[in-house]
């Protein structure tokens, strides 16, 4: 047990003894978040369950020079979430309460807290809809995707996190908590404080509440699997679907090793002799949907889709849904160390992207499935290999600089949807360029002067 | 002439004679924007053409501590554009060019001073869509509309300007220029710097360069005029309307003095008599938008719409949009000072704010029209006044004071989209709370720490 004078012993006295862990194997569950190969076990993790408590917090934190490091359920993959050396833990998973579903005003109200999966089943019950919905959305919390901004497989149409939040209450260093946003439409009063803290990692503040916008519900959808003897067949037929001015809500590639790894793993038919396979899903008014689903179809005929297959009905749509979100999970069986990457490239570039993964991985003798969001230029190289094998690693940290260099080349970004973190934190600088990483610098100090909040990570 | 080591004599010998107005009678027309009752002339006007030529004024005005106003066409309605003291005003309508439309990628790139409309027909005649339509998009540039975070007449559906901005070029008050963004449709790498220029009113950096989203071209469109005998009826029709999962384009409304200085000005055959009307459209699939304003129509006559007119063909609905878009201009005619507000609360509390807002004007004898936004929640009460009536002009202050502190009650904004400008500085601490204010303040300290970007206005 820790001195009543200590950080711990203090945060004991005002949020209780069970908040606070402080034994070994306590703190080993929150030395890690979903990133291979990132460990810190933290001095100690605390649970809060309200603003001011997280408040109270980031002040005894600040009054004793710690760190502090913010997490939900700890499923991100840039490591944003890891501990830095010496840094208290901050878990927000026991603020879980749905706030408030507003109607009227199509919007919802909750603590950061709730799962990603309860905000949409929550929103489905009232006949709306959450459209945002990254991979880890069973699992994950609101609060950590507003942090990360987390994409998801509804980008394309729908767009990201960000385009959902409309206000939140964040905490900051000194403990004050402010409220950014609010129900209307449209505000222009100050500056758009709200949309500097979603995606900032936790490094400029707690975020505590969210309000989010909602959608109607789309009255009807159509799920169409289409395979192509060639990844660029399919590229083109990715331009072709946008060049007839259709947004398909969800546009999804898998290339043929994670095809393999899919079925392997989930058993729903996928062609494994394909090369390439698209994920499609169009959504909105039934005649629109039925529409536009004839002319997807026919365009991938066109480009020399080799199968093509419509879901019956809703149960099978889900199972193709499923079995993309299980790529991850069926390419993470087959070696020790899954290192799924993020770069993003404008999407008229996607199928250059891929063909430089590929070269890449050959080059450095690496073992690389690729799989993404095509619609959104957003594509996931993921190397399986071993991190016992220094070499092997030490080939993935070149090939990696290399596919960095290649996707900033073509005008695109180290990261679409997964974050800096940990992971990414070196090649910042070089994607912003001097002026703007400085403007990144002067910001982060004028709201954490102290640099206490997730030090280490985005922006160092 | 000025002296040769005088801030003039430099802006010559380096942008060149012309580009420096320094003449009264120059002067003026840079005196004022499209607010009432604000005026200040300038120390003197300067004309960049580049964003090397703008980091060159701020950098020389910088060292001779002179504030720097940035202007496009001064169509701004809440004086941000208005000179404070002894400023210079930094115009950008000579930076006019579109300088590239991608049409696999979907953006647009141009310079700020671009007027909106050319963005729009640019877009248009790529079979594109630029959907933020602000009432002055025929005058306004778009580094304008950026600064200010414009909305317009597409919000419910489309957003507002803000929702269209992918990346931006800024100058920084050291002169340092700096690129936001790019054209991937996610991107998650650092701080969204961006989105904190954008609306920030010419108060953190010069907006020099825009990258703009575009989607594609609505296949059809509709648009249906209804009127009605009182304006909670109007109300009551726009929430089932929403009710109803039918998010339309455009849900605008007028209320009776508008309708009938709209119709006195424009003769489009509105009927004068009704309490309110409501102009909607909506756009999409053919035969999403033949159900859906179907069903919008049937919804009108349920709430009792005394008339309903669906209009023809497109000319019909550009007349019907264009008188709605002359309103201001309509109002404006009918006494010397035209006060138009710009209140917005959620959409739920509308016709409440409408009810306020004309007991409000009776309680002070003043005379008001409103029109505006319905389905945003966005409203714009239309003084009519006159600025040499010292106690008129004091009723309106406390009029006004009156209505801004019953929409923050209502969960509102105090400006929906047309800024805080000059003309609401004193109301911005009030809405967004001390914690959240004093994080705005140090932004503004940690990015222009001189304060001689358009100092004395939204910051302030």
């Amino acid at each position: 047990m820790n001195a009543p004078d200590s950080l711990e012993g203090k945060l004991r006295e005002h949020l209780g003894v069970p908040a606070v862990l402080t034994a070994q194997e306590d703190l080993l569950p929150y030395a890690f978040d979903g990133t291979a190969a990132l460990r810190q076990v933290p001095r100690a993790v605390v649970f809060a369950r309200s603003a001011e408590q997280v408040a109270t917090v980031l002040r005894l934190a600040g009054a004793a020079g710690v760190p502090v490091v913010t997490r939900g359920s700890g499923t991100g993959l840039s490591g944003g979430s890891v501990p830095v050396p010496g840094a208290l833990v901050l878990c927000l998973v026991e603020m879980d309460r749905i706030l408030e579903i507003d109607t009227r005003n199509l919007t919802l109200r909750a603590e950061a807290g709730v799962i990603t999966q309860q905000i949409y089943d929550a929103a489905d019950a009232a006949g709306l809809f959450y459209p945002p919905d990254p991979g880890s959305m069973k699992v994950s919390t609101i609060g950590g995707n507003v942090a990360e901004n987390s994409g998801g497989l509804r980008g394309l149409k729908y767009g990201v996190t960000r385009d959902y939040v409309m206000g939140l209450e964040v905490v900051l260093a000194d403990g004050s908590i402010c409220w950014l946003g609010n129900k209307c439409v449209k505000d222009v009063a100050g500056y758009n404080l709200r949309d500097l803290f979603i995606g900032s990692e936790g490094t400029l503040g707690v975020i505590t509440q969210v309000l989010l916008k909602l959608l109607p519900k789309p009255a009807a959808r159509a799920t169409l699997l289409a395979t192509f003897a060639q990844m660029d067949a399919a590229a083109e037929t990715v331009s072709a679907i946008i060049a007839a001015k259709i947004i398909p809500c969800t546009l999804e590639f898998l290339d043929q090793k994670t095809i393999r790894c899919v079925e392997d793993f989930a058993h729903v038919g996928l062609p494994t002799e394909a090369a390439a396979l698209l994920l499609i899903e169009t959504d909105g008014h039934p005649a629109a949907v039925a529409d536009e689903i004839s002319r997807i179809e026919a365009l991938c005929r066109e480009r020399g889709a080799t199968t093509l297959k419509r879901a019956a009905d809703a149960a099978e749509a889900t199972r193709l849904a499923t079995a993309r979100r299980s790529a991850f999970s069926a390419l993470a069986r087959l070696r020790p160390t899954t290192i799924l990457e993020d770069v993003t490239v404008p999407r008229s570039e996607l199928a250059a992207m891929i063909r430089f993964v590929g070269e890449t991985a050959a080059r450095y003798r690496l073992e690389v499935a690729t799989f993404g969001h095509f619609g959104d230029g957003n594509l996931h190289p993921t190397f399986l290999t071993d991190e016992r094998d220094a070499g092997e690693m030490h080939r993935v940290e070149e090939a990696l600089k290399d596919i960095f260099a290649q996707a900033l080349a073509l005008g695109g970004t180290i990261t679409g949807e997964h974050g800096v973190g940990l992971a990414k934190r070196s090649f910042l600088r070089g994607q912003m360029g001097d002026a703007s990483y400085a403007l990144l610098k002067a910001v982060k100090r004028a709201i954490d002067p102290d640099g206490l909040l997730n030090p280490g990570k985005a922006t160092e």
